[in-house]
């Protein structure tokens, strides 16, 4: 049986080199203009990403440009089901209009964390996807509250690791105040990656070995050696037989 | 053979009483978010819309919160197409949601004025909407380069009429610093109604009888006594046994 | 020995009644654009409170305009007091083209209700109204963080209480979403206040008398019946004989 | 007699390197949140500029994010005129934080180009500088609407050159939408800044010699060799004998 991966990142948020990623990943995480983009950048982005044959995702944010979506905010649920159905709208009309369309929804910044145990806005974005379309998939952390949700109201789940972060024992992230929390090297980085998909573990910061379940990678974009490290795993993969392909969709 | 019109009204903009005018039009222009309203707003408005039975139009802007889009941009016609776009994917998700969906298009305020001449601009627009969807209608002035274009492009039109506003000789509005622009008196804005309905022709300023083709007939939610008029309308064409309906679709 | 009182309320917001307020009122908490009003507006509302002789504080907020303010943002200490810098320089070169000059800053919303406790936060604005200005006073709730460190950095401070809002024994605010949080009643408003002044306590929901510190009191202008309820307390006050006035300014 | 010059770069826009060009300019352009910046980003660069010693200059714009100020918005004069007195308001408060103060206002992109012959406009921003401080200078392209009434208003101008772009026979600037519009090469663009100061003249696309009133030279930060052409201009300089320095302030 063969291995396959997909791998993500975010793009459309003006930095980073976007081309050169959209050579390495099979989903691209578009942002919707509540954190970062405008209409037109947004729309550029989605041209790009069909015309590397990578599927869409709404990167899904808190209004908050000026804090690039990274300040949690006390939403109202009714208040964030509406801005996350809006942002959903607005990116699948982008994504249409390039000849593709959203396949799935992955919350950013200080949502993305938040939804990992904040059960009413969990519940917000989840009835916002279901209403806007039960197609739609739901990329976010193993055992998060939001994938939970997404899981009993029908929806399918991205599960999803992080290639260049450092992982606890208990396989939380190390923060990213703490030293160590983000990998350099990209010989390293594509190591994990590798594991990871071969065995479901990671090698957590105190050399214990943790079970995480990932069916996609995100590779952060904007990092320095960003596109090094992208390209690195992208071979390490290749070498090592794994298949880098988006996931199919299936019911959660 | 019986007469009808319909009646279109902004509403979502947070000023005026949405609810007493949902009693009346047949067409509500709802806000996009890029000249007023906030996500939750619109959905809001979209329910109170859909549970009406009214038909649901985007009213797309320039993007000038703080001028609620009433002053002219110099956007170049793709970004202006991709802010078109976004919109109106934005707005179609909260009608849909409200289990609703778009019917029409029709551009605010400013961006209205300038897409009776401004051919780029018109073009830009025009673009934007057949690409969402070439069933949804384009609601504007009769004799518009952006209704000109609609047609050319196979979009079906709406042409409408302004009960409130003065019209000069040559068919159009006098302008809102001269005194006179805006007409006051219930009866009077009720009586021209009929008389557009019935005869395609209005009163303009100097007497002259002028010929002005509307299936639509715009009526202000946010001005003084702006319910009262409304609720003369609707008597008045009850009176006079003209139906007050939204257009059938067809292609322009 | 005389007794006296400042009247304070929310102004240029868009909503309620200024004019109507600004006669009665003796300090104008006005919006600083960051949760509502364009400069335009602003600077007209510093123009009419310039013109009635009442001072003018920036009504400082979270960046948060969808909001109106109204929800908590997790903003790092250093953007927050960037935030409040920006916003209180903005607004005084509105107050100084309107022929007045800030006299105090007033936190809004959720960011008033946040610096009750949060100490992180609280010094940030503290630190950038110092900075901006040692002469600007604090206005806030009696026992908060933000006044106790506004004293520590040797701001003058304006204690305030709620004249229209039932408080608990405890001498905190009964929540909006309690049953009789929020009085309505014109007579028994203003009642409070002349004891309130007069006594410097408030007969609490469960009927024990509290003691209330407030050389100020706020009066909603957006609430029905607000400009009842202002000009109720107001005449109150002068048959009482207790003279309303802006606090003299004094080191905290 | 010793020859000098004024070298001003825009800064604290997000792009480029602010640093590498602090070190070069003496007039430090900063965006006051309008078109660019966040508080804390603009608070940052004020520090920035203040450590260098370089003096501090508003950069006004239209309200216009999503176009980076760089589309002509038809605002009503007395909107603009309260649109520019906040944004200065604003950028001195953060500037007297950073241990500086505002030396003077360069209108940005759009608003840039609109007022060397929009009347109107050019009034609004001339009577908001002057009410916020008639200390303050306006820096804009000589002969141009704004530095003719800023002169009349009694504030003192700082005439402009571009040192990359080409001119016309006419002294006006070759769109960029022409061929051989910018300047690429870094020893050509220091020489002609080299000639310009020395004679006040440049040679135009046709050869022509044209004269040029400039005190300040402006240095594109955001485009590519930026870097390396600002180290090139401010080296011949150095060698020709020539000082780089701020104009001394003086009444225009």
């Amino acid at each position: 049986m063969s291995l396959s991966v997909d791998l993500n990142a975010d793009l459309g948020e003006g930095v980073g080199d976007d081309a050169a990623m959209l050579e390495v990943v099979t989903s691209a995480n578009i942002a919707c203009g509540f954190h970062a983009g405008t209409p037109s950048e947004l729309l550029a982005t989605c041209r790009a990403a069909a015309d590397a044959g990578t599927r869409v995702g709404a990167q899904v944010s808190y209004p908050d440009k000026a804090g690039f979506g990274r300040r949690f905010m006390e939403i109202a649920p009714d208040d964030l089901a509406a801005d996350v159905l809006y942002q959903i709208g607005a990116l699948d009309a982008m994504a249409r209009a390039a000849g593709t369309a959203l396949a799935y929804v992955k919350p950013h910044g200080a949502l993305y964390n938040a939804l990992v145990h904040h059960e009413a806005q969990a519940d917000a974005v989840i009835n916002a996807v279901a209403q806007y379309d039960s197609q739609l998939s739901v990329m976010g952390l193993p055992g998060s509250e939001v994938l939970r949700r997404a899981r009993r109201a029908g929806l399918s789940v991205i599960t999803e690791a992080f290639a260049d972060r450092a992982y606890t024992a208990d396989g939380t992230l190390v923060p990213r105040s703490q030293p160590g929390a983000v990998l350099t090297d990209s010989a390293q980085i594509a190591d994990r990656v590798v594991t990871l998909v071969r065995t479901g573990t990671l090698a957590a910061v105190d050399a214990t070995t943790i079970g995480v379940d990932a069916q996609s990678v995100c590779l952060h974009g904007d990092t320095p050696g960003a596109v090094e490290h992208a390209r690195a795993v992208a071979a390490a993969l290749r070498e090592a037989g794994i298949e880098v392909v988006a996931p199919r969709h299936q019911a959660g």
